[in-house]
């Protein structure tokens, strides 16, 4: 028997898919990674189909709602199954935390629960996507909404380390996302952000970066504030679901409308952008956030992400990035 | 013979495709539009091909390059072919200008030779996205970066005339573009226009939509800023155009890779979503503007797109719209 080495917390509530892709993920996950154990937070009667070697259950029937307001969040004080998790999470019980919830609420408690980094002033969510060639990785997808110049230049840092540790990439090139390449393009952060970033010698700047080119290999690490972040993510998404309609479609419309292996090649590859889950990274600890309508696939995806996470040290080596460069300051 | 009825003027110049593409267009329009004239403005021996009694050409060597900054492009005084198509449109020698050259320089220019339509304070890039069932409009794709509550009320103003107008909508649904649905999300500026727009009677404001829900048919007129809509516009593009390369790559590695028939429609739907051009709308003058690495099908789409304003009285009803709610104020 293989001691296991990793621990991860499920925040099980609170998600808009049924609980039954989480039980179905865990098991997948588990028994693809004898080095780890779960500990699931939600109604116990829901995982009782989990082998209780490898999964500990607690009992929390309270969630977040996934509309609750920031005010709600923070006032309510009972032990939601997030709190749960987070609590975990800064008490080291175990070493990352996996919510399918609410993620306003992931990022206020996250940031609240586990304390920050040194040198970090702002946590940011981070998710990779896959190019024909390699990945890159945006930031931040939602977490921080002000369009400011020292935050961008932070998102570019942590991002850098990010791709590095987790992605294995000696110097990622780091872009903002503009609406042009040329230097006069864009608003005024962006240009002054840019201005920062030539002059960082922890960042390999690179320029600017359109929305079209994001798969092109132009960048590996594509920074811009949270908003905008949001906005790229969700239209990608939306246009890779039209994507698998339209050829769904354009197969039964076909001579040969019986055959579904290509259909389901297509949409399994273009699902696979949204299955992995977003990282919340600038804490003291691996958040990874699921998808909120995620199936028992994104639910194992996340589950592998955590654990890439916690293998490569993020938290670790973000940490010794961000003491580096203060010391160089 | 049918007398021409609608007068287009083509910028010929400037585009990052070859000005082939444009002969191959225009004379496809021509061709299915007995009832219109075309004036191209470019490199006469370019369009010797074309027929003489249907295209009229202004020969105009000079370009605005496509990297041009603002000020190379308002300090240069030569008659470049897109000064020379605004003048024409200005003295109503046309009643639409496709232009496939450098768009700011087309936003700009345009609003110093084409004057805008009184109670418009800004010109704005509006494009249809075509759904399963339907289509919807997004606006500002560029034209102005500022997040301004009173620009976004404009816009959702012009873009619900735009699509009654072309799309033949009695009540346009319009919907401001954010990162949730829920009235707490998102920076403050969206909050307060949310606020003008439900107070006012002109506009059908349905709330908020965000990126992945653009094609549900939530909304027939999507309003956002022009940083954020032209982020959106070509991360759907980009998206759309990763989507057709694993459909092929897809294809290739199935049972049938010579079978290109599904290929061919999957991909020719895809691209339809950038096929057509984009208008700018709010000043005295249908213009539209092409992709600016468009083939002859976009140039077609583009052209099919002014005849469609123009029939369509864009530019008057656009004014009996703004004048009419001036009057109630």
């Amino acid at each position: 028997m293989v001691t296991a080495t990793y621990h991860i917390a499920v925040d099980a509530l609170g998600s808009e898919s049924p609980t039954e892709h989480i039980v179905v993920g865990a098991r997948d996950f588990i028994t693809s990674n004898p080095d780890c154990t779960l500990t699931l937070i939600g109604r116990r009667r829901d995982f009782s189909d989990l082998p209780e070697d490898r999964c500990h259950i607690i009992d929390c029937p309270a969630a977040v709602p996934q509309h609750a307001t920031l005010l709600d969040v923070l006032r309510n004080k009972r032990d939601s199954s997030l709190r749960t998790g987070l609590n975990l999470l800064a008490g080291k019980s175990v070493q990352a935390l996996v919510s399918a919830g609410n993620s306003g609420a992931l990022m206020v408690l996250g940031r609240q629960i586990v304390s920050a980094l040194p040198g970090i002033t702002r946590p940011t969510m981070i998710k990779q996507f896959t190019r024909s060639t390699g990945s890159f990785w945006m930031l931040d997808l939602g977490a921080n909404l002000a369009r400011r110049r020292s935050l961008l230049h932070e998102f570019a840092r942590v991002g850098s380390a990010y791709a590095s540790s987790v992605g294995g990439l000696k110097k990622p090139k780091v872009a903002l996302l503009n609406i042009g390449a040329e230097a006069h393009k864009g608003p005024q952060y962006l240009r002054d952000t840019a201005v920062d970033l030539v002059r960082d010698p922890q960042v390999n700047f690179v320029g600017y970066v359109e929305a079209h080119l994001l798969f092109s290999g132009i960048a590996d690490v594509v920074v811009t504030d949270g908003f905008t972040g949001n906005i790229a993510l969700k239209s990608i998404e939306g246009a890779l679901a039209i994507a698998q309609q339209y050829v769904r479609t354009s197969f039964k419309a076909s001579d040969f409308p019986e055959e579904e292996s290509v259909v389901n090649t297509v949409n399994s590859t273009l699902n696979a952008q949204t299955y992995n889950g977003a990282s919340l990274v600038g804490l003291r600890g691996v958040i990874v956030k699921c998808h909120g309508n995620t199936n028992h696939i994104g639910i194992r995806s996340a589950l592998a992400l955590a654990k890439r996470e916690i293998v490569a040290q993020v938290p670790q080596r973000l940490e010794a990035h961000f003491e580096q460069s203060q010391s160089k300051n």
